[in-house]
Formats: structure tokens, C-alpha cells, sequence
């Protein structure tokens, strides 16, 4: 009953714009819309119709006349939703999108909620639910990267892969499944070895999406670079000339910026998340030490770090070790050296450290370049699936968790029946993704993220 | 040469939404758009595409897929420009909205200038110019009234009008014209009593239009509201109880407020700008002085005046015989006590005043009615026609000055070519409105003030 309900939402941005697009969506769209819409030529009534055609004419209440407008016809399934569908392109001030709504409300519409276009879609099969998510990245997304790995997504690439990998799955576990119901007769449909391999290849797969998700987090949030080192080496400098903004605090006083001070900026095409941290020093000062702490917490999570020495100052070097410790197998440490307008300088200890005059801005050019290089985007350019989204990220990892304990399970030659049960958990979990498997509160979740009208 | 190019923009709101519509427009919209769109079901190309029917599929540049979108083809001349029209529907993040139209520039269209589309509908004809500055108004539209108003101008009933009293004054226009070439025989075509009766009838109907340029006015920028008194009666106090936030500065000294305030606030449908003045009172310095000049000026251009006298302070009642004197014979004046939470009061010299307590917002309700009371909005619900626009205003001000001219001249045996000279002055103003009258410079005036997309 609830999903036979005509749905209406301004689906253009909001605020006032040359025109807006209402969408109406459900069985009654059609008969909802003719209350309301007086054609200009009177030869056709809107009943009668064809799908994806365009009608102009006027929406009125009475003598009111709200607007002139275009209406769009889409028949069921053809459609986004894949219900009945009416589109009106209004006028797009304020007033008549406010009333045309409530327009559509009299006549037996009610307001969709967040997402619920989209979800209808998903529920009519018009997409599966990796593929509804992506149209939620796709209109939020705000750089290249972001923008190609959503629409990837959007048109299915990643939903494929992973349903022939469940379907193979389920074709295993449906003999295993035979082999319980015969249990006392000791049978073996399913050969053992073919499922053995095709558990490794799986594994395999899902191994290489799970490590794809440092990158999609990256495009989705930025790629996390900590700027670290010493007191007053020029960090908070760096990250407003990094930024082109007066973003942190500057002063020559040693222990300035004791918060982490984060922000976004696309260089050469990759969105970096710029991390400012306090410095490193020993001290007294309880508000500096939890500083610090911190600024180790934020370069663990980092995928780069920069780290900043003062060419005046060499004691400012023996970071390199103290930070070196710190770091593990995946992060990548870039060595600058900052105020040399000041100080000629010369490190031998490190490869090739980066000169630079954050104040001047100078060598920042260079700088950026060596970032850029550290960045590896060419699995979005070479078309392979990237996962962005953490709700994927989970569940793949839970299908990975029930696929090595499967695989153990054959190994050890655990009872059919528990590995029959692991099998079940990756096929769910693989399932969840796709939306093959999948509960009201999953789906409400999801959609509400959405905004209205979509 | 110009006018062919083919024109694309973004005619949604700026921003993020579900949707967006980029319009393309000119003889080679099809073309431009039949380069970058990729059908889903192969069957027929967009050049072949009917009017009015829309198409799925994705935009796509070689290898790069943008986005999928639904397209609608107008065909030249219905559509809103009356040139040939595609309607790209894309998701609506900012990324694929300029990528879009990147790719439309590349292909060979240009960025329309704004409100170049509908400069385009007029020199096409599917507008006149009064009806294209109406939907610029039906965009902006704020309140019901301005809706209203914006709705009846671009239905043409404005232009209707103007258009049928120019054709009578043309007519005999013409006929003048022919007495002057046939000078020398001294004949009459056009009759005089006729003629003059029309100059009679049009001079009321404009007389009319321009009476109601002050409703329309206060529709648009909010009706005039005067609040005027002596030093602290609580004129600043009312003016943020009335907008509900605290707008002026308010505080015991006398002479508080300088500089007039103003801001505007529907209530009860109408929307009303307030102003809230400096108080009246002989007083010696310069700074003040001015300020209380400022009111009585602030005082002439107001449709309503609300003189607001103190319970506690009688001197204060003086007042109103003062302002009186200032106030000519369209201005209302509406008097409020106010402090009445702090001592009783009753004054005879004037009918119904209304007693108030801005502080604690008492009685404010009661105020509010009447000055909503005080403003007849009837025009409006009764279908006349209401000149919002200044342009009109003026130019009917100087088509009534040369009617007028036209009359004397008449009356007083002027000579034909002299009074022909006044009709042809009145008929160009007249035919200015609508467009039928326009130069390059007044239209680019005109859509210069559009947004962009539209």
C-alpha cells in the first residue's frame, strides 16, 4: 500500500533558478497531474498521453493561474522509478514551487521523502542498490576522481563483478546445501577442488576491492597528508600556501597551532586533505603534550607525511628518525626543507628532500608536484572498481572473514554443514551490496542520506 | 549572424540538486547535442528525433561517459524561444553540470549571455517585451500578490490592453498623416469629435495604469510604512517587534536612533517595509538635526503613517497635529500609544487609537490588522491590471504627457503637423512597453537584469 502511494519533490537544487522540475511518481501521477493542468491546445487530454512525449500548457487551481509550465509523461516501466511518472518544469521562483506542491498534495500526492525516488527504482529493479548509492555519490561528487568512480558504479561495472562471483558461489552452495539433504548417504555433489579454487579466486578478488577503498576513501575524502616536525619550522606557513588561504594561525612563537587544523584542496587533479599538526618538542605545557600526542594519532592515519625541517635550525633534523619510527609499511615520507631564503643548507642523510620558502611561496610549485607523484590514480584511469563507499568497505570484509573460515573449514575438513554455513554469510554479505539481500532498515538508512526529490 | 549562434546554459537553480536543466537553443541545437549524446536504444539518432519527445541515454566524450541523461527535442518554432531547443536533464552535482557544458562549448555552442533565451522568445515573437520582463518578475516573485501580478503581465492581459488602445490611436495616426500630405486641399479624414473622445478614453485608461504603479510598487518593494514620534516613545522597539528580531538599536537616551532603518516583513499577505525614523524633538545638535530632516522626508514617501506617542509622556501627544500638517491627501495616518503597561491613558483628539506595549509585544496583533486593513489589495483579486515596473511607469507618464499635449492642441486649432508630432511621440512610449518600439540598447537594459539560463 505504502509504495502504491503518488509521490511528489522539487528535484532541481533549491532556491530560485530559471526553472525548476517537480517530479511526480506513483500509479495515480497521471490523474494527479490532470487536476491540475490545463493543456494549451485542448486537443489531447494528459490521460491519453504517450510516454516520453512533452506537453506545454498551464497548472491552475480554479481561476488561479500558478504558472505556465512544461509536463513530461513517462509510462510505467519506462521511467526512473520505473513507475508512472510526471514531470512538471515550472517557473523556478519560490512561490510557485511552494505551490504547486501544495497543489499536488491537495490532489492525493503526498511529499516523498528523502531518496524515495531512488528507492522506488531499487524496488521496481530499475538499479541495484550499489548502483542507487552511486546516483547519491554522482550529484555530490566534485572532482574528476570522485565524479568517474561514481558513475562506474552508476552504470554497473562494480554490481557485475560481484554478482558473477556470487552467482558461482551460490551455484557451490546449493550443492553443498543438496549434500546435507543426503547426508546419511555420504554423497558428494559438489566437487571439492573446483570449489577450493574458485574460494582462492574469490578471496583473490575481494582482496584487491578491499585495498581499492584507501584509494576511494582518498578520492571520496582526500588523500590525508600530515605536515609534521619540530616547533615553528613553518607548518602552519605551508598549509596556508598550500591552501592559497590564511587558514591557521601563524606567529614566531614556538607551539602556535595546538589543534589539528584540516582542509581540502584538488591539486593537479587529486583532492588532498591537508592535516596541520602541533609541533614537535618536549615540554611542560599540558594543553602542547596533548597537542602532540595527537599529531601522532593524525600521522598514523595519514597516507602521506610531510615532513617540515628548518634550514636554520638543524637540531630541527633529527625528526627524520623520531617520525621514520612512526610511520608503517604504507605510508610514504617526503622530506622538505623550509627557509632557505634564509640558510643554505644540505642534507645527505635523506634522498632528495624538496627546498622550499613556504613564506615566499617559493618551490611550492615542486612541492605539489611530488605529492601529485605520490598518488597512485591509475586504477580509475585503467577502469578497474574502486571501492568509495564504507558501507561496501564493511561488507566486503565480512565476506572475506566467512570466505577464509570456508576455506579453512574444507582445509580441516570441518562437518559440511558449518561450512555450508559460511558460505551462507559470504553470500549474504556479498548480497547486501548489490541489494540481493536486503531489510527495510538497511534501505531506510541508505535513502535517507539522500536529499529530497531524488 | 549573432542571433543564429546556438546558445547553451544552466536554466536551474545554481548549486547541487537531483536534476539540472542545461538549454540549448539555435539553429544547430540538435546538432551540437547529437555530438555528445549517446542514445540507450540505437534505433533512431536525435536529428530525426520528433518535437516534444524526450530520449534516454548518457553524454559521453570518446571514452569518458559524463552522465546519463534524458533529452527533449523542440522543434523550431515551439519552443520557449521559438528556435530549435534541446533540454539536457542531468544530475545535478556542479562537476557535471560544467562538464556538460564544457563539452556543448566544444562542440560549438556558446555560453548564453543573460536572459539571451528569452531576449530570444521576444525577437521571435513569442513574447512582446512586457510579457518577457514579466517572467524575469514571475522568477523573483516573492510574495502571492507579486506573484499574481507577474502571472497576469506575462498571460498578456497588460499588453492586450496597451496593444488595443495603440491600435485605435494608430489608426487615426494615420489618417492625420494623410491630411498633412493632401495639406494644400485642406481635407479632413480623421474625425475630430471621434478622435477626441479616443484621446478622452485613453487618457483615463493611462491615468488609471499609472494610479496603480503605487500598488504595484508596494507589491514589489513592500508598502511604505512610516513609524514616526518623539525621542524614545519606542519607535525602535516597535520596529523590532514588528520584524521579530532585533533590527535597530534600542535604549533608553533620547536620540538613539540617527539614521532611518528600514526592512521589509509579510503580514497578512501584504508585505510592508518599515521605517523606523529619528525621533522628532528640538534638539541643537547638527548630527540629530539632520536625522529629523531625514524623517519628515522618509515621512512624504510613505503610503502609511504609523505615529507612535508615549502613554506615560502627554507632552509627547503633540505630535500629532505636527505630523498632520506634513502628511498630503493619498498618505493614512494611524496612530498607537504605546508604554500603556505602565500608566493608563485616553485620548480624545483622535478616533481609535491602538494601544500598545512594544516591549512586552501586547496589542501588537490588533496593530498589525490595521495596517493591513489600511492597504486594498482589491485591484489585484479583481483581474485590472497592476504596472509593477518602473520602465512601464515612465514610459506611460510620458505617452499621457503627449496625449495630454495632443488634447490642448486640438482645442487650441494647433496646426495638424504639431499635433500629429505629439500622437507619433505618444504611440512610440505607448509601443515602447511592449517592444513593438525597442532599440538594442533598452533590450540589452532590460535582460542584462536576468539570470543567467533563463
Amino acid at each position: 500500500m505504502y509504495h502504491n502511494n503518488t509521490i511528489c519533490g522539487i528535484s532541481t537544487a533549491p532556491g530560485v533558478g530559471g526553472i525548476a522540475v517537480i517530479r511526480v511518481s506513483g500509479a495515480g501521477a497521471i490523474a494527479v497531474v490532470e487536476q491540475l493542468f490545463v493543456p494549451k491546445t485542448a486537443e489531447r487530454r494528459l490521460c491519453a498521453q504517450k510516454s516520453h512525449t512533452l506537453r506545454f500548457g498551464h497548472i491552475a487551481n480554479g481561476k488561479e493561474t500558478v504558472d505556465e509550465v512544461l509536463v513530461s509523461v513517462f509510462r510505467a516501466p519506462h521511467s526512473f522509478t520505473g513507475e508512472e511518472t510526471v514531470e512538471i518544469a515550472c517557473h523556478g521562483s519560490h512561490y510557485i514551487q511552494q505551490r504547486i506542491l501544495q497543489l499536488l498534495l491537495a490532489s492525493g500526492a503526498r511529499m516523498a521523502e528523502a531518496g524515495e525516488f531512488t528507492r522506488r527504482a531499487f524496488l521496481n529493479g530499475k538499479l541495484d542498490l550499489a548502483q542507487a548509492e552511486a546516483v547519491a555519490d554522482l550529484i555530490t561528487a566534485k572532482s574528476e576522481a570522485e565524479h568517474k568512480v561514481a558513475m562506474q558504479q552508476l552504470r554497473g561495472g562494480f554490481s557485475e563483478e560481484l554478482q558473477q562471483l556470487r552467482d558461482r558461489l551460490l551455484s557451490f552452495a546449493s550443492l553443498l546445501e543438496l549434500e546435507l539433504d543426503f547426508s546419511e548417504e555420504d554423497v558428494e555433489f559438489a566437487d571439492r577442488a573446483q570449489f577450493n579454487a574458485l574460494l582462492q579466486e574469490m578471496q583473490a578478488v575481494i582482496r584487491r576491492l578491499i585495498r581499492s577503498f584507501s584509494l576511494g576513501n582518498a578520492i571520496k575524502n582526500g588523500v590525508p597528508v600530515a605536515i609534521v616536525g619540530h616547533t615553528n619550522v613553518g607548518k602552519s606557513t605551508l598549509l596556508n600556501a598550500l591552501l592559497n588561504e590564511d587558514r591557521a594561525l601563524v606567529s614566531d612563537i614556538h607551539g602556535t597551532t595546538r589543534d589539528t587544523i584540516e582542509d581540502c584542496i584538488q591539486l593537479h587533479g587529486v583532492l588532498f586533505r591537508f592535516i596541520d599538526t602541533a609541533g614537535l618538542r618536549h615540554t611542560d605545557e599540558t594543553i602542547e603534550q596533548l597537542g602532540i600526542a595527537r599529531t601522532y594519532e593524525k600521522l598514523r592515519q595519514a597516507t602521506l607525511v610531510l615532513l617540515l625541517l628548518d634550514a636554520t635550525r638543524p637540531e630541527t633534523f633529527s625528526a627524520i628518525e623520531e617520525i621514520r619510527a612512526q610511520l608503517n609499511d604504507t605510508q610514504q615520507l617526503i622530506v622538505a626543507v623550509n627557509k632557505v631564503d634564509l640558510a643554505a643548507c644540505d642534507i645527505h642523510s635523506i634522498p632528495s628532500p624538496i627546498y622550499i620558502s613556504a613564506k615566499n611561496r617559493q618551490g611550492m610549485e615542486a612541492l605539489v608536484e611530488v605529492l601529485a607523484n605520490h598518488v597512485n590514480l591509475s586504477p580509475i584511469s585503467a577502469d578497474e572498481t574502486v571501492v568509495t563507499n564504507l558501507r561496501h568497505y564493511e561488507a566486503l570484509q565480512r565476506t572475506q572473514e566467512a570466505l577464509v573460515r570456508a576455506a579453512q573449514g574444507f582445509a580441516n575438513n570441518t562437518p559440511g554443514d558449518l561450512v555450508a554455513q559460511e558460505v551462507r554469510e559470504a553470500l549474504h554479505h556479498l548480497g547486501s551490496i548489490t541489494g540481493a539481500i536486503s531489510t527495510d532498515e538497511i534501505l531506510s538508512t541508505i535513502f535517507g542520506k539522500f536529499c529530497i526529490g531524488k
